[in-house]
């Protein structure tokens, strides 16, 4: 990993700053969401046969499939996505919205109503890997929201399969119908419905460019979760850090993608030393070395600064996905972090222990977007509608100012809509 | 009016169902996009002379603008709008989230650190009209999350100038910078920053349909609120509800512009036609006659259905931008309600209350999407980070299930992250 100065490291990335204007992706994302609009399922089962080099002929999966998955996982596996499940659960569940109502002079009551959404369409990646936690993580939010039909699309393998770990996750989680298709034809099949598919309020999950460009397109005519890209983490660490902890958290990091950010920020050289050389030495004993080495190459980075107040600004600035604060009495410095998906406080608290298991969520905001945007949860799956109850004697102190504002935007009607109830005043209705 | 069945409305729905696919709208509002980033403030002069006919030399506006408009405004006009912008600030601070943390044992922590946006810009149209209300409902929910820049862009009028009535509101409410752009090169703007405007973390309020096209094209760069279509109201009426409201109501909505939606559900025939009569009769007496007509014509429907409670599932599948409930003890059926926008109860809260003055934001979400979303809130200017913090007991306890669970993912670079701190238990760091 390169250790290189604050000021280095901006020129660097100043100079790598992308322009997401692929029209060309555009017109193979838009050019497939207009197919399934047209054709429905039939667009679905020849994209399943271009992309994912299967035949298949139904998308639906049976309850034989899912049984044999369930004699196929390990107990070990499932106790302890029950185990994660739990946990899951414990968190989210303080998520949770509750209406409420005010009451004003003159008997007003004004109020907002909390909802759950009715349905939700979960994404998950295939491919690779398969990804039972993004399971959880994505379904476990909208049930205890309250949604009713939770709908989940991911792509098949070449024998027509989606993976066990995977189905026994959706089954534990509870999702109520899985489907065999993935790419940007099961986002438009989940925001369009096809004849198999129900459209769904809300799309939520990972995907690869094709999926989070066709999110970006639907979006508008159905909800999405955020528009992901690869993952990143932070870690600031000081003296007290132990350096093969930062090293091995810095290389769990790498190892998602070619993609992957993994940044070390410190005001101790030392630590920057150390760290350097654990990176070398527990590299070379990885299963997945050389796609590892690339993503460090790539974009991992030890930064060091002068200072614990300088490496928070650049934090803040970063606005990384995961951030690590491996630093003597972490919690005290709580308040100057602004900007980061998740916080992980202390040496003992490392991504990995959130992606899996501590139960925040870990479809976090990406690439900047922790500025404005916010880890999955469970008010993605709430929505509120604004409650106003007026009285007679109520209404009537309001007239003169409701139809000063009313006329000043030239809205004579409603104007109106508010005198019309003055008439009545001092009468017995 | 028209009064029809509703078996004749769902028809005619499904007849009219619009496709969004405007290829040659966003060529137009990209190159916009694609111009304004890379030529800055010189595109927006360039296009504020093409769109709004007028040649600025500079776009912000000055001290001396500000302190003309509040000579040019009435005392009446003040008085209403601070009295508009007290009743927003009194429903929205309810909207206030706090950070919160759960204990566990062995000394987990588990929490979410709630944090305002930094900056937002807020978009207000202008042509026809001046919307200062637009401006409150906006602007000041930003204030209450504790925003520290908000930025807004309105289009100048022939002459250069912004309504007095709007930068008056933009005074009372709070806004730190005010711009005259309008249209998609605003958005672009506030989305990726030039010269003079600061780039902002999310960009709300709404437009025509270049606006709304270009926050569809700069999200996920930026937050947007939402995408905006025309009006709407649904108001459900029995033989309770004074016809002659119910109609200034329905003109009222019908006023915004040819595209407004004001729909009468009833199941009293009696109610069917007398508010068919009252809408003739009160449109002859309104100012802006020829348009209410057109927009009636066209989206202006009276639904006699079976049932109350048929009634109040039509309503949920329009899911109404504003839904009016002019019936007997309508707080009652309150739980019934499960998608609208703004929920308006009894005879004497008209739409136009809520539009002005009773409190809750008019920013709402139309076309069917409050399916899906909800009214414009403090919770658009905050979000949200996930704070981990585990003990060295605590993550002992857990790692056989995480790495149990990374190593079913193939991620053994994750597994070894935990793996490592296992060595260390038992002895004394």
């Amino acid at each position: 990993m390169k250790i290189m100065t604050l000021s280095a490291f901006i020129k660097e990335k100043a100079a790598v700053m992308k322009k997401n204007d692929d029209r060309k992706l555009d017109d193979d994302v838009l050019n497939i969401i207009q197919t399934v609009r047209r054709e429905g399922d039939r667009a679905l089962l020849n994209y399943t046969r271009q992309f994912d080099r299967v035949d298949l002929q139904t998308f639906t999966v049976t309850e034989e499939e899912m049984a044999l998955a369930k004699q196929e996982i390990t107990s070990e596996f499932l106790e302890a996505l029950n185990g994660a499940k739990q946990q899951i659960i414990h968190f989210h569940k303080n998520q949770l919205e509750k209406s409420w109502f005010i009451e004003g002079e003159d008997g007003t009551l004004l109020g907002q109503k909390v909802t759950p959404l009715e349905s939700a369409g979960v994404y998950i990646p295939g491919g690779k890997a398969a990804y039972p936690s993004t399971v959880l993580m994505n379904v476990l939010p909208a049930k205890i929201a309250g949604v009713k039909q939770i709908i989940m699309v991911t792509p098949p393998d070449e024998d027509g399969r989606i993976r066990s770990e995977v189905l026994v996750a959706a089954h534990i989680a509870g999702v109520d119908q899985i489907y065999k298709v993935g790419g940007a034809q099961a986002i438009a099949a989940l925001a369009y419905g096809t004849e198999t598919i129900q459209k769904v309020n809300k799309i939520v999950g990972p995907g690869n460019r094709y999926v989070a460009r066709a999110k970006k397109w639907v979006y508008g005519d159905v909800a999405i979760d955020m528009i992901a890209g690869p993952s990143e983490v932070v870690i600031v660490a000081d003296d007290t850090a132990p350096p093969h902890y930062v090293a091995a958290d810095l290389l769990a990091q790498a190892e998602h993608d070619e993609d992957a950010t993994a940044i070390l920020i410190t005001y101790s050289k030392k630590i920057a030393l150390t760290v350097q050389k654990e990176v070398e030495k527990q590299l070379q004993l990885l299963e997945r070395k050389a796609m590892i080495n690339e993503s460090l190459e790539k974009n991992g980075r030890i930064i060091v600064v002068d200072s614990l107040k300088e490496a928070l600004q650049l934090v803040n600035k970063i606005a990384p996905e995961h951030l690590q604060l491996m630093i003597e009495n972490p919690m005290e410095k709580l308040p100057l972090v602004k900007h980061a998906g998740a916080i992980f406080l202390g040496n003992d608290s490392p991504e990995a222990l959130g992606d899996y298991y501590a139960g925040p969520n870990h479809t976090l905001p990406t690439s900047g977007t922790a500025v404005f945007s916010s880890p999955l949860g469970v008010y993605d799956f709430l929505k509120k509608s604004s409650v106003i109850y007026y009285s007679e004697a109520a209404l009537n102190k309001s007239i003169d100012s409701i139809v000063t504002l009313a006329k000043a935007e030239g809205l004579t009607a409603h104007a109106k809509s508010i005198q019309v109830r003055r008439k009545e005043n001092g009468k017995k209705k």
